[in-house]
This record gives structure tokens, sequence and C-alpha cells, in this order.
């Protein structure tokens, strides 16, 4: 357009154009977090415990070149895109390079939990189609169980194989040159990781993120309101990485420039403290079992000198008031949230508003042992059982259903895909919950787990919480059993603190305070151990089961 | 599968067939942020001042039924899908019921600048089509003018109308009901807002923001290592709403749930200082001149009482060291990084490493004064102008190219677009930077703001940061102008801060203490005043003009 043209004209006609945008067609590729941290925090470290005592660091830089080592390995190997490369592997280095080795190569990474059955990772090996498999050298005997139902293409032994038509991992590395990060036009839709619910009921059923969900749940979790992850950050992320690709922090971690720090396998709550201190960590990831068992640490006779403003982010399931109360006596913050495989996992964090300042400290626990608010573009609705949408009022009860870039819209399934929402779209997440008013979610309870006596709910969580009071319990489990009368009775499992005694009775005192006396447990009973899952919950269906009861 | 079928028949089987994401399709649009905040941050607030003395204040919730109400307004107005609405006004909360209420309505924002002439104004409104335009009431005046060369559909005044034709925004507001927010299938790529360049040379350049593109700079600029937003943060946003979207940040705020303070028309330094200490700001964004005028008040004879942990964004032009030493000495924290238009426009912030800890103040300002790293999927080069790509080594100068989901990869254009990008891709920025080994991006100049003098390039930048030092330098511009012997020689305007003196002997002796004999202007001009562009940039192409010289 010249000065001297009409410029009325020129918009009229402009107005009846339609308009694109500009921007660049630059897509969201999980790969790209690597490159740039490659580029721009070469010298970060990664920080591994592989063992008592053993502690090994690799930089950024040397994590992208063996992650590019990896990519043209598994080229070389006849790996095609799409190709899902399974991982049997604790959290060490080596497992954070597969993570980005394996969608360099175009594949799908597939992170096996090794807490499962022999028989369950066969029929998930099945389920996904694993061409290709990569496990650490200590887990060869429960490989080898899993090999009597499946032969992926090829075994990758982190470590010395122990059997020849296995692979050494060190030697695949130094026999293959640098591949170039993958460049150019991508659908950012395209496959990048796989996960399976580890269900306490039924086979696990898989989810399969994308590079986008990835990208964009790493954006998600970064913020001030999250993590609040940054190149100043010391990240400890206890949570596996076989395990809902530990929350995403081998992604967000990266991204942010922090640095990492990796537990290894099966590390004691002394040996958790003694890396915290060491490595001056500013922000841990776990389950709440694991931080029960640093509680029992710091209350033994050893001491550490922690960083201050360390931060413990909790999740898998709730943890206690009591938790809160105990961690803020140590100078410890601890934050939780909400989440589950089928939300990547992380949906909401709790963190407070500025409003939360004029509480009292147990109003304020209150806020914080809630399920928080949900992450930008992730949302939350509760439903009653036939799908009218309830209320933000803190008291109704309904299923929490989820939706946002980062949740899933079905599971894996032969021949066709099995759906995990509503007719509309949001995800069931079997979880029942009540929203306040300011938008905080708060679990009540699982469905299966709400106990219906005589009529009435009984809040299975709420009654555990109340017996993490008292002193000298380390955890508790209520469960429903079927009665004659009531339909379902509570029956409650209390595992004292190591050295503490405790009798059924001060248990049923404290709930007797407490609660009504029909919501109190008649049967009430001492153990030494609770079940957990593969993951570290509760297992309520084995408990249910022992007890004769009605799971 | 059931577990007596062949586990490994159905691995084969199932590793031959694609595997898709499970995630749901869920499109990044704008207005969901506001969404979010109306239902999660309901109370949240944005103080606008509107006039010395006139603070007004909106929740999110308000702003929220406000946008819904413009989108039906617009609706029942007849504007459709894509079409352009724009507005004409000033940094306060209408402003930013605009900046949701139109896309709600599935239109495109297009932000004018009210320092650009009449002419200007009525070229970028014909270019990019507008259909409708809204004006704040002290801005009628201007917008009559430019009404004599476009008549967009309708004329909404933010205040009360002068003319028959136009229509008033709260009565418009009044008339119509809540609209929905934009639900279900959705081109997150479609166009969201339009801003032009303010370029000192040739017509402005339009290019168009999509919902991605926005939302994706927002999730990037929450980040703590970039304005790290929460909602404990109290924003003050003096860049203006018709700049670059204000870099983004009424979508970032809002995304976060900060507080949004807004500065309205012709603030003065020490209105500046009064709503940081009213307001207890966190973070304020603005250009050097803004805070130049700030530390003149701070050096007054008033005192504020400001918050601990003020930190001040600069934008738009790089600020000298000078200003970082000084807002230091303040206990006020500066932070620069590095944008343009056609970056939406954060690219880069200038945050420290750990390993910048152990540097001397003065080294660390060096860092804190370049123009920083990255922001995650956004990435730089440096190549000459033959293309070839430098390497970083902190002392190769090239031009500054750019690539990233928030980067355009065009200019509108009639009937094409008009290519902004090398052939390979990467948006060419116009500007001269050294990139050092750790990724740091140093500006040495804008291509036409170097100086060759003799064969040797002069960066008017680095002398204007010479000069900045001097007491009693308020601005100062550094530019070329033609000479037979040399080619071209640096000529030095200066402006003095109010109530000092300066000569040019002064500030030659102390060039002449920094720089070689050659580099040192001949002419140095003491002035009282330096012309801006309407974006407060220096508008070196007036100076050029002035002094005859070959610009």
């Amino acid at each position: 357009m010249t000065d001297t043209e009409d410029f009325e004209a020129q918009r009229a006609s402009n107005a009846k154009a339609p308009i694109t945008s500009t921007m660049m067609a630059a897509p969201l590729r999980v790969t790209d977090i690597l490159r740039r941290a490659e580029q721009i925090f070469a010298d970060q470290r990664i920080v591994s415990r592989l063992a008592p005592g053993v502690v090994e660091t690799m930089t950024f830089a040397e994590a992208a070149q063996a992650a590019r080592r990896l990519a043209s390995a598994l080229a070389a190997l006849g790996v095609q895109q799409g190709a899902r490369v399974a991982t049997l592997m604790w959290n060490h280095a080596n497992h954070l390079v597969a993570y980005y080795g394996i969608p360099a190569a175009g594949a799908v990474l597939h992170t096996l939990n090794p807490r499962l059955s022999p028989e369950d990772l066969a029929y998930i090996i099945a389920d996904a189609g694993d061409d290709i498999v990569i496990v650490d050298e200590d887990l060869l005997p429960l490989w080898r169980q899993v090999e009597a139902h499946v032969r992926p293409r090829h075994v990758i032994v982190n470590g010395k194989p122990d059997a020849a038509h296995d692979i050494a991992w060190s030697e695949l590395l130094a026999a293959n040159a640098l591949a170039d990060w993958p460049e150019g036009t991508f659908d950012e839709n395209t496959a990048a990781a796989i996960c399976y619910t580890s269900g306490t009921t039924g086979r696990p059923k898989g989810v399969v993120y994308s590079h986008r969900s990835v990208v964009l749940q790493a954006f998600g979790t970064i913020a001030p309101d999250c993590f609040n992850l940054s190149a100043r950050s010391v990240t400890f992320t206890l949570t596996p990485m076989f395990h809902v690709n530990a929350w995403g922090l081998p992604f967000a971690a990266l991204m942010a420039g922090s640095v990492v720090v990796l537990p290894g396998p099966r590390i004691t709550p002394e040996e958790i403290l003694d890396l915290i201190e060491a490595e001056r960590v500013s922000i841990a990831f776990g389950v709440p079992t694991i931080w029960t068992g640093v509680i029992q640490a710091l209350s033994g006779e050893r001491s550490w000198k922690l960083p201050e403003g360390l931060m413990l982010v909790s999740g898998g399931a709730a943890p206690s008031p009591e938790m809160f109360r105990t961690f803020d006596r140590h100078g410890i913050y601890l934050q939780t949230g909400w989440g589950m495989t089928e939300t990547s996992p992380i949906a909401s964090q709790t963190w407070l508003l500025p409003a939360h300042g004029s509480l009292s400290d147990e109003e304020r626990i209150k806020v914080r042992a809630s399920n928080g608010l949900p992450l930008p573009f992730i949302e939350f609705r509760i439903a009653s059982e036939d799908g009218t949408v309830l209320p933000w009022d803190g008291s109704s009860q309904g299923e929490l259903q989820c939706r946002g870039p980062w949740v899933t819209q079905n599971y894996i399934g032969h021949p066709a895909p099995i759906p995990a929402t509503t007719p509309d779209g949001w995800l069931k997440t079997g979880d029942v919950a009540v929203i306040r008013p300011d938008g905080y979610v708060q679990l009540v309870d699982r469905l299966k787990d709400l106990i219906k006596s005589g009529g009435e709910w009984i809040s299975s969580v709420d009654m555990e919480n109340a017996i993490a009071e008292l002193a000298g319990v380390a955890e508790a489990a209520v469960i429903a059993v079927a009665d004659e009368k009531w339909g379902e009775r509570p029956v409650a499992l209390v595992c004292p603190r190591a050295g503490t005694s405790l009798t059924a009775r001060e248990v049923s005192t404290h709930l007797q305070s407490r609660y009504p006396k029909w919501m109190v447990p008649e049967r009430i009973e001492i153990v030494s151990e609770l079940p957990k899952t593969g993951t570290g919950k509760l297992n309520k269906l084995l408990m249910r089961q022992q007890l004769g009861a009605n799971g």
C-alpha cells in the first residue's frame, strides 16, 4: 500500500478477507528439551546414587551425547519410527539418557515397573508391543522370569549381560556415533511415552503420552505455583522413573536446567537424608511412604544439616495432616497435590493464596492437606453417579472428573482404544471429591474405598488420618468388610512405629473421642506391616482378601 | 487379552501395529486463561490508575463477566469469526477486558499505538482490515483524525462518546447478556492478536499471534527463570498494552493469578513509585526510559517505602550497566532480556546461574546487562551476511536469528504474506550479537546502528553505555554520520539530568579514557531531550535526519 491509496477502500477490502496467524509451525518435541539443555546447561549435573556409598555424576552435555549415541544405536538395531522401547531400570543417569535417546530414535519410551509380577510385566510388554527392552543388571533375575513369556527383539543390559543374546549398554553406545537431534516438520501429537496404571483390580491399563502432552506438562510444572523449578533448583526424584515418568521430572528438571539427583535402587531413609544434605537438595519428590520413613529417621539418633527452605512434594496418596505438622516442626515444607497415570500425572498442586496468610496454623494445614488447584489448562469438575455436574460448595460429593492437554482420552486397547471419559469428554478418575468455592479440590475417598454402613458413608481416608495423629502410629489402613446387619463395617489395621507399643484399645479410645460411636470400628488390628502395591500405595484389595472381606 | 493367551504372539503382533497418543485433543485457547481465573482467582484484583489520584479496582470475576458481555455485544454488532477488533486504549482494566472479550467473540484483538501519527494508524487499520474499534474517551481527538482516512463499521467509546455514530462501552455492556466461554473443538493456530512493528524506517509491518503462540509464551514467561509469576505476585505493567501486547503480561499474569496493576495514561515517575509503594508491587515491567525517570525521582527529595525484593524488568532497549548499579544501590533488582514484536516479544531473559555467584559485582553486572538465555523452545543462532552460522565463542559477531513457537514466520501482506525468515526458517532479527560459550546472548548493535569508520566497527550501544556512566548524564545517543574520509563517524547527543551542568569537553575527556582516539566522536552535542519513537525507543532515524546524516 502506498500513501496515496484510499485507506478506507483497502480497509473494507481487507476486512472481508480471513486473517491467519503468521507464527512459525514449531512443534513441541521432547528431545528439544535435552537439545537446549546440552547447549545452555552443559555443565549442570545429574547425580546418581547407584548403591550405598556409590555416587556418580554425569553432566547434561554428557547425558545428551549418550542419548544421541543411544539413538543411533537403536537405529542400527533396526528400531523403526514409532517402535516401543521398554526400560526396566531404577532412577539413575542412564535411565534419564534412555528417556531422551529413545524418542531421539523416533521410538516410544515404555517404562516397566519392576515391582510388578513377571506375568503382569509380560502382559504389559505384550499389550504395548515392545520391540526392545533395556534392563538394569541387577534386575536381570526378574527379567529372565519375564522372558519366559515374551521375547522382544533385543535385550540391552545396563551393566554386564549374563546371557549370550544380550547386548551391553556401554559397548553398544561406544560402537555408535552421535546421532543428530531430530529436526524439521513433526507432528507433536506423535506418541512419546507409555505408562501403565497399577490398578489394584484387573489388569494394568496403558496410556500413551504425546510429545505435546509431555512438554506442556513440563511447562505447567516448572511454574512457581507448582514445583518452582529453575537453574538454581536441586531436584531429588525419589518417585520412580518407572512410575508415571517420575511425575514428568526427567523432562521438567532438564527444561528448567535444575540439578538432578537420583536415588538408584533400595535407598534407605538415612541415605535419603545423607544425599539431601550432601547435594543441598532444594526440592524432593516421593510418595507418603517415603516421607514416613524419613520422619522416623529424623526422630532417631542421627542428625542432618538440611538445606534451608527444603521442600518435599508428596504424591500418589494423601499425606496425613499430622505429616504436615511433623515436617513443619523440622523446618521442612511439605506440599501435595493430585494426579494419576491418566493425567501424566500432575493435574493439581496445593499452594497457598495470599488470603491464607490470615488463617491459623491448623486451618492452613487443612488447606495444605487438600488436593489443591488445577494447573493452567487443566480443568476439574465433580459429578454425581447419574452425570449431574455438582456445585463447588465444599460439601457436594461426586466423582472427580478432569480434562486438559495432558489428560488421557483412552487406554490402549486391541483392536480399538478403551474409552476413559464421560460421553462429553471428561476423564472419569474414580476418585470422590468435593470442590470448595475457592476452587480447592478435596478428595474424600476412592469410590471403592468409601465405606457404606447402615446407609451412611464413612471415609476411610479421614479415619486413617485420625489414627495417624496418635503418637506411636507409623501407618494405618481402614477398609470395608461385609456385614450382615450394616452392609459394610470399617476395619482398622494399624502399624506402630518401631520400638513403640500400641494397643487396639488405645486406638479405639482415640477414635471414640473423634467419631460418633457407630463409625468406630469394632475390629482394630495391630500389625507389623501394611501390604503395598507395586507403586507403594496401600494395597486395600489384598487387605480385604486377607480379611475375607468384600473386596 | 486373557492370562491363558500367548503373550509373545500378542507382543509380536502388537509391535507391528502403529501406536498413537491417547491424550485428549485439548486446544490452547486464550480465553481459557480468563475462564480459569474467573473460577479459581475470582477475587484477585486489577488495579487501574486512570488519572492522577484516581485508582479503580476490578476483580478477575468482574473482568471475566465484562469480557463475556463484550463478547455477546460484539456478536450482536455482527462481528464475525476472525474479524479484527482494534483498541486505541491505555493500560487499564477495560483494556484488559477487551483483551479477552474480543477473542471470546471469535474475533482478533488489534491494539493500536496512540503515539503513532494519524496517517500511520490509518495505514495499519487498513492493512489489518479492522472491523470495529474501541477508543478511550481521551483519545477521541486523535481518533477523529484517523477517522478522516478510515471508517470501521462501529466505534465503541470507553467513556462518553462525542459523535452520534459512536457507541458507549458502558451502555453496550449493560445491554448485553453474558456470553458463554468458547468451548469444543478449535484450531489453536487461529489468529488471536495482531501487533505492528514500530519500525523506524518504512511503514509498520504486522504480525499475527495465534491462540497457541500466546498461551505458550505465557507458560514460558511465568517460569521462575523468566518473570517468576505466581498468585502471590503483584505485577505492574508499565509497558503499554498497545505495544506487543504488553509483553504478553495480560495473559501471563492472569494465568498465574497475579494481581495486575495498570498505570493508565501519562503517569509520572513519582506516581509510579506511589503505586509501587501502595500496592506492594513485586515486579514492574517497562522500557529503560521509564526506569531513567524512576531513578531521577528516587534521587530527589521524596522517599518511598518500597516493597522488599522489588524487581524491575526492562525491555525494548538495553539498560546501561550504570542503571543496574544504581538500582542495586536502591535495593531494587533490575532484569533485562531480549525480544521484539516478531517474537511476541519475550525470547530471552537474563537470569543468573549458580556459577555466577562467584563473580565480582562488576563481572556479574556484565552478565546481567547481557541479553540472557533463550526461553524453553526458543532457539538463537548468529549468522554472517552470507548466511554462515557462527560459533558461540563470545567474539564472533553476526545477525541474531531466532525460531520457536511464538516467533513469526511472516508479516501481514497483500495479497501474500511478507517473509520474515532466512530460507531455512529462522527469523532475521536485524540485531547484531555475539553468543558466549555458555549460551548468553549479547547484542552488539542494531545492524543499522553499527558505525563503520575507516573500515572498523564502532558500537553505538557500547559508547552510549560508557557516556551514561558519567555523573550528570540522563541519556545519550550515538549515531553514524556520513564522512568523506572515514565513511562514517560517530556523533554523540547527550542529555544531562535536570539541574546538572555538563559540557561536551567532559564527555570527550571521559570517552578518551575509555576508547582509542579514532573512536571518540569529534562532534558531541549537549541537548535537552532525545527524540523517541512511538514506543519510547531512541529515534535514531529522526536524529540522523536532524543532523543531516546518512540515515
